[in-house]
């Protein structure tokens, strides 16, 4: 397998925007194209991915910037749509179809919390099951009473990630808080407060990747894209909100299936890591993040946070960027988000939030339908 | 780059069944794995394609067989979806993240002709633009005025398609028609009557890709996939359907870019192919494939027809399984079938429709936005 390098990154803030998601997407493909060096009709093939758009957003968004005839998929699975589009790019690569390709996510959500139609049996609506509470809330409050987990672990996920945030000029809140804000800001579904939650947003986000015969015409430091892997849950998790932690009925969550198969595929591990991109959609997802990834075992994912280590300046920084908590998600572009910061991250271009000495790093997305992956990158 | 082969091959039949798509992609899946003699939980990932079904239609088509966890794609490209599922099985095998992955097609379409809301300008609309008049009859009519191309030379391509499609359990319609019948069935828009023109419909088709090495466990004559390829066109062909015999703006046709690229990847030429299955959305179109996969040169399409190197028995056999004339066109499935009867062709079990000693063959998908693609297979 031929080793897949990515040599150009560029991003389109997190936010609410007077623009199209066309216009966002190729905001940030130019700017990847940009920090590559490299140009539109060099590429050769191109994955976008997004959640919420009709066949062809894709095309419509690259091909102004020129006719090139190259082959152009939409690629999507909820939160984790970036995945996909990672997924096809590194084949792309690894395969020898390509020596160039894009990789591109973007999205616009609407506003307020989700609640998709057809998404929950009739029962669960009538019972005033949302998005959050379904998915989080009774996650995270099956999690304090099994191991103790306090609202006040899950508030410094909070804190962490909106300091982080406030460091980031690509967050959609870049505004640090403390952790009293965090707790007495409305609660949304028990233990979960407003400031807890990400906000569904707008944004876009790009690599180039490249096979490493290429990527030395571009760069002596490329960034080596180990892994992308996307698989979905052993376990149909929407039946039942608790069952991680109570009927113990999937084998291993998605996440760590996720995660093993790239750090196989990668020969490395969770200690090795110094920067992780994760999916916090809530507070509490951090929290069983830390867990499926490998970053400690299960129940002790409260304490982790609490211990500082998971801080920029800790044994492994987790979501150095202010994570989805303080950038918001706009489902299709929130993987290639990650990606971008791990790849400044490990180029040492992340200005005040910089991890020092980050030399691996990961991303990780998971969302609706058990759609998850797990990027590796390394230098 | 690994060699990529297909050891197994499923197929639902075309036509108007009272089953969802679900039903008959997986009718079509568990048919190609049995062929392929592989368990379902020995698939490391599956790509599906349907241009019509909301994500997460590949997961729920396939979990039935078993939640493995493994990477589940729905990927779409109008009616050439088929090859951007073709072209990501292909690019897991070669690329060595797999050993073993499934690729499955499948679709439902509405009845009638098709003009979607928004694909025409509202002039054209106005001007009373379908999808048939304004990508095919137009075509074809400038055609016929600039090389001579008759109706009866279209009306041979139905003539043929039907004939071969009348030896095709598989086809919606299986019913040899005479010349005759074909040029005095109703007018839909000339010069293409309405048995010249294929009808949308329902169906699936699903190969096993495997690797060199994995392949050797289940045949001991696998089938090789010398490429698969998605390309978009040069030029935004809905904006004039006459363009390519007229203003002579697009530089190559898309069908030729698709085609060049996978000649290039297999070193193999128009002149190396015993059989074709091409896109005969209408009869024009084949006589279009004819020119642009490079068979004969522009204009002399409809004197290929005649000269009847196109039958089973000819020179090289183009659509023996009745093409989309007789069997149908459900978008999503449509080049899956293809492949899985090329792949029959070659494996020699073609039954009736048997081209003689077929050891090399391509298969063509054309479609809305552009969206064009190749398959080459080999013996």
């Amino acid at each position: 397998m031929r080793e897949v390098c990515i040599i150009g990154a560029g991003i389109h803030r997190f936010g609410r925007f007077e623009k199209t998601v066309e216009e966002m997407g190729r905001e940030a493909a130019v700017m990847a194209l940009k920090s590559a060096g490299v140009e539109w009709k060099q590429i050769e093939a191109a994955f976008v991915s997004n959640a919420r758009f009709p066949v062809a957003v894709g095309h419509i968004t690259l091909t102004p910037l020129g006719r090139t005839g190259i082959s152009i998929i939409d690629t999507r699975a909820a939160c984790a749509s970036g995945v996909t589009a990672m997924q096809q790019g590194y084949m792309a690569i690894a395969s020898g179809m390509a020596e160039l390709v894009l990789v591109l996510g973007m999205e616009k959500m609407p506003r307020g919390f989700l609640n998709p139609e057809g998404t929950y049996a009739p029962w669960m609506v009538a019972q005033g099951f949302s998005q959050n509470s379904l998915y989080w809330a009774l996650r995270a409050r099956r999690h304090m009473e099994l191991y103790g987990t306090t609202s006040a672990q899950l508030g410094k996920i909070s804190v962490k990630n909106h300091r982080n945030g406030s460091l980031n000029p690509y967050a959609m809140y870049q505004k640090a808080m403390t952790l009293e804000e965090v707790l007495n800001s409305p609660m949304v579904n028990d233990p979960l407060t407003l400031f807890m939650i990400c906000s569904p947003n707008e944004g876009a986000g790009a690599v180039v990747l490249a096979s490493r015969k290429e990527a030395r015409k571009y760069t002596s430091k490329p960034v080596i894209l180990g892994a992308s892997v996307h698989r979905i849950a052993l376990f149909p998790i929407v039946i039942s909100p608790t069952y991680r932690y109570t009927t113990k009925v999937e084998p291993i969550p998605v996440t760590t299936l996720a995660a093993t198969a790239a750090y196989e595929k990668t020969g490395i591990g969770p200690a090795d890591l110094d920067v992780i991109e994760c999916q916090d959609s809530d507070a509490f997802s951090e929290i069983e993040a830390y867990e499926e990834l490998g970053l400690c075992k299960e129940g002790d994912g409260g304490k982790l946070i609490e211990s500082g280590d998971t801080e920029i300046n800790g044994k492994v920084a987790v979501n150095p960027s202010g994570g989805l908590i303080s950038k918001g998600e706009p489902l299709g572009a929130s993987h290639l988000a990650q990606v971008v910061e791990i790849y400044w991250q490990l180029k040492g271009e992340a200005g005040p939030r910089q991890v020092k000495a980050a030399r691996v790093g990961l991303a990780h997305v998971k969302g609706a339908g058990g759609n998850t992956g797990v990027s590796i990158l390394k230098v």
